[in-house]
Order: structure tokens, then C-alpha cells, then sequence
């Protein structure tokens, strides 16, 4: 059983408030006998603050990495963040990375499919499949618009992920992403989804939390509301291999079809 | 405008009883001004019927179809129906059947993905794409289980379908599949998606009905409730491009990813 806090939360308010509050949330999920914390698309810095994206940017191992660590080590507990990855004179990459509960680095993901206000301040990352094992469940990362793709959850169920984790920033009207999308896309490839997204504005938008866990048979295990919340779930991956043998989507398709058009 | 009317229904009651379901529901969609009848998966004959599907197994121009062709030349709408198309000394294929409001046949579509039980009575089908144009809307054919399959959707897409057609016969409890699969499917290859169900039982199962018409930014146009009903909907082929502007998944696919995979 691996246990999975989902921290919808905080409101943007500032790199050193934002660390605070999602190390207050560190100490409640492990607290509640959590092993990762998972938290949202540029849950460090803010998502939706302009120029300041540029600013924040830092290498992989820079000063907000060092602070997350900081919190997984004190906590006992492994972190996944968001964050705006240097890439030298090019505009940053939309990055997560998650932290083991001693503060090394398990993987980190940069997002591969900007969405449209995305592209004034990120670079596309290029490396598709980013994944770490956490107590023997294999973990995949990815971010926001990435999981509207089904073709990215499919690279994700043939790769091996078991549990896809997936911080993200959706914002009013899209909210049937969350309760429509993102069950169909754990049932349709037979995964587990933790979907954890902010909450309140930022300038124009309205963020509409939602957040879920879905198990491969489409149950809804955990969903939030739309304020700031912490939800803990317990996910077993014996439900895995029980969903597949029931529901053989994996199994069922036709590839022979698939390559002949593609 | 393309009004397209959506029958759920009839109970399964034999091929004649059938017959006079769909021609009554013509009659009505007619009336009502809509251009299109569409029939659930196997509506001619009964699904769930055991060696009576090899039994009422027949060539697309066979006696149904001639059946079928009078009653869309009677009621001047063009109909979808299904029916067990045979296959030699094969078992059938799982096949739906568009005609014109003439008669003519427009396009024919044997089930490629089939479902558990399918496989006990059914060949699949090996071609992928059927389409035909009906008032310049090009219209795509899937059955069932298809649906669940995003490749499936994205190769329509992809083929210019702006209107998918998907007889089923979906059954509790899997009624997920039409509230939260479909819509999805919609959005996510960003095409209308008229989905018909089956209704009541035979034999272990209990159809969920549950049919839907969905436009392309994922709102539910049309949503049946579980019993036998005709629901009649107003497509606008115009709210395609409105909301492809809007919502550029095809587009974003990050298919140079896609690639080095498959």
C-alpha cells in the first residue's frame, strides 16, 4: 500500500510563503502516514506571474530544490514540486521534480505539451517518459495540458507506470478535465492518476482545484473541492493487476491497425 | 444544420419486432425533421442472443438491409442500423450499416476492437476508417467498444470525420463510459459524437442506455436517461471550427514524441 498525499494548495503568494505553506503540508501529510507529497504545477514560484517565471528560473539543483529538500528531509517524506527550469538564454522549462524523503532528486519532468498562454514564457521539454520507484510502485510524472494527450498516458501504461502523478494549473471553464478526462484516462489506460491542481487567481485566471485520485477502473478514490486542501489516499497496486484482468484495453487494441496510418 | 435523431431502443423482441421499432422511430425522427436515424449496436436482431446472431448473419445487401432500405425510403431519413454480417464459413462480423434516405447504402463498419463476450460470435472487422457525407457533413462509423480506444477517435479525426456515429450496446456497469468516456472522446479529437445505446436486458445483461450527443468543446448537446426514448438534436458542423480555434489538442500533439516510441 503506498499512501499519497494530494496538496491542492497554496495560493500563489510568493516563493518563501509558498515553500512555508507546502512544508506545513509536508509535516500534516506525513503526520497522516503519507509517503509522497504531491503538489501543483509551479506550486514553488507561482504559475500565472508574468515575467517573474524568468526570474525564479534556476537549474535542477538550485536554491528551491535545496529548500524542497529541506522540507522532504525534515518531513520524512518524498516531495513532487513545480518549478521553472533554467535553460540558458532560451525561456525555461515548465519542470516537476520530485525528492525522495532524504532529499535526493528521483526524477525531474519538463512539460512536453504547452499549453497556448504556456508558450509565451516555456520551452517544450523533449524527453517524453519520466519516471522513479517509491516503494516499489513505479511512478510517472506528468504536468497539466500532458495529460489531456492520451497518447502520453498510453507511453505511460507501456512503460511501465503504475501510478501517474500529475501537478497541474486548470482553470475555470475546464473543470470537466478533472471530473471527466482524467478518470477516462486511467480507465482507458489502466493506471493510477493523482491529479493536483491549484487554487484561487492569479491575474486573469481562476483555478478550479478538483483535484482526484482515480483508480484503473475509473473509481474516484479522493476529490476535492476548490479551495485549499489536503487529501490522503491509500493506493494499492494489487488493484492494478485485478483491473487488468478484467478490463483488457491494454490487450485489446489493434496495432496492426494503428501502424498502418500512422 | 444536420438534425440527427438518436433511438435507444428497441428492447430486443426479434428481427420483425425490430424492424417495426426502427420504422415507428423513423416515422417520428422524420416528423421531427431530423435527416439521420441512428440505431444501437446489432438493433436489427438482438446482441446478446447467443447462436442466433450465426443464424440472422447476412451479406449488407441481404434481407435487412432491404428492410431497412424501405423504411428509410418510406420515411425519407437516412438510417444506421445493426446486424451480424456474415462471413463465409467465418464466425460474422459485428457490423453497422448507414443507408440513405433512398435506400442506398452509404458506408458499412465491422466492429475492429471486439469486447470480451464479442469474441465468441464475431470476426473483427480489418478495416479501420468508414465514413460517408451526409448534407456535407462527413460522418464517421465506429461500434461500441471502439470508443474506448482514443486511437480509434484521433484516426476519424484525423480523416476528416466531423460527426461520429457510435451504435453500442453498453451495459452496467460500465455507464461511466457514456457520461464521462464520450464526452472526453469529443473533446479530446474535437468532433461531435453521437453515442446510441441498447436499453433493457438480454439474458445476464442490463443495458444502461445512458445515449448522448456531445459537441467538440465537450458539452453534453443531448443525454437520454435509461429507458426506451428518441431524442432528436440540432448539429451545427459551423461550432467545429469554433471550437478547434479554441481548443487546439490536434494540433499540439507532440507527434515528433510520438514517434520515436511506436
Amino acid at each position: 500500500m503506498l499512501t499519497v498525499a494530494l496538496y491542492q494548495g497554496p495560493e500563489s503568494s510568493g516563493v518563501p510563503a509558498n515553500l512555508a505553506a507546502i512544508d506545513a503540508a509536508a509535516a500534516r501529510a506525513a503526520a497522516a502516514g503519507a509517503r509522497i507529497l504531491v503538489t501543483p504545477e509551479m506550486s514553488t514560484t507561482g504559475y500565472n506571474i508574468g515575467g517573474l517565471i524568468t526570474e525564479h528560473a534556476e537549474p535542477a539543483d538550485g536554491p528551491i530544490h535545496q529548500e524542497v529538500a529541506g522540507i522532504a528531509r525534515r518531513n520524512g517524506i518524498a516531495v513532487v514540486y513545480g518549478f521553472p527550469e533554467s535553460n540558458g538564454d532560451r525561456l525555461p522549462y515548465n519542470s516537476i521534480q520530485a525528492v525522495d524523503g532524504s532529499g535526493q532528486e528521483l526524477a525531474t519532468y519538463r512539460k512536453t505539451h504547452l499549453f497556448g498562454s504556456d508558450r509565451t514564457y516555456f520551452t517544450p521539454g523533449d524527453r517524453w517518459i519520466a519516471q522513479f520507484d517509491l516503494d516499489g510502485v513505479r511512478c510517472g510524472l506528468l504536468v497539466c495540458y500532458d495529460v489531456e494527450f492520451p497518447e502520453n498516458v498510453r507511453a505511460h501504461a507501456d512503460s511501465g507506470t503504475e501510478l501517474l502523478l500529475v501537478p497541474t494549473g486548470l482553470m475555470d471553464p475546464y473543470g470537466h478535465v478533472a471530473t471527466h478526462m482524467v478518470p477516462t484516462r486511467a480507465y482507458e489506460s489502466q493506471l493510477f492518476v493523482a491529479y493536483v491542481n491549484r487554487v484561487g487567481t492569479e491575474g486573469e485566471l481562476t483555478y478550479c482545484g478538483l483535484s482526484c485520485a482515480i483508480a484503473p477502473d475509473g473509481t474516484e478514490l479522493a476529490r476535492a473541492g476548490r479551495g485549499e486542501e489536503l487529501v490522503v489516499v491509500d493506493i494499492d497496486p494489487g488493484e492494478l493487476a485485478k483491473s487488468r484482468a478484467i478490463n483488457t484495453h491494454l490487450d485489446d487494441r489493434r496495432r496492426d491497425l494503428y501502424r498502418r496510418i500512422r
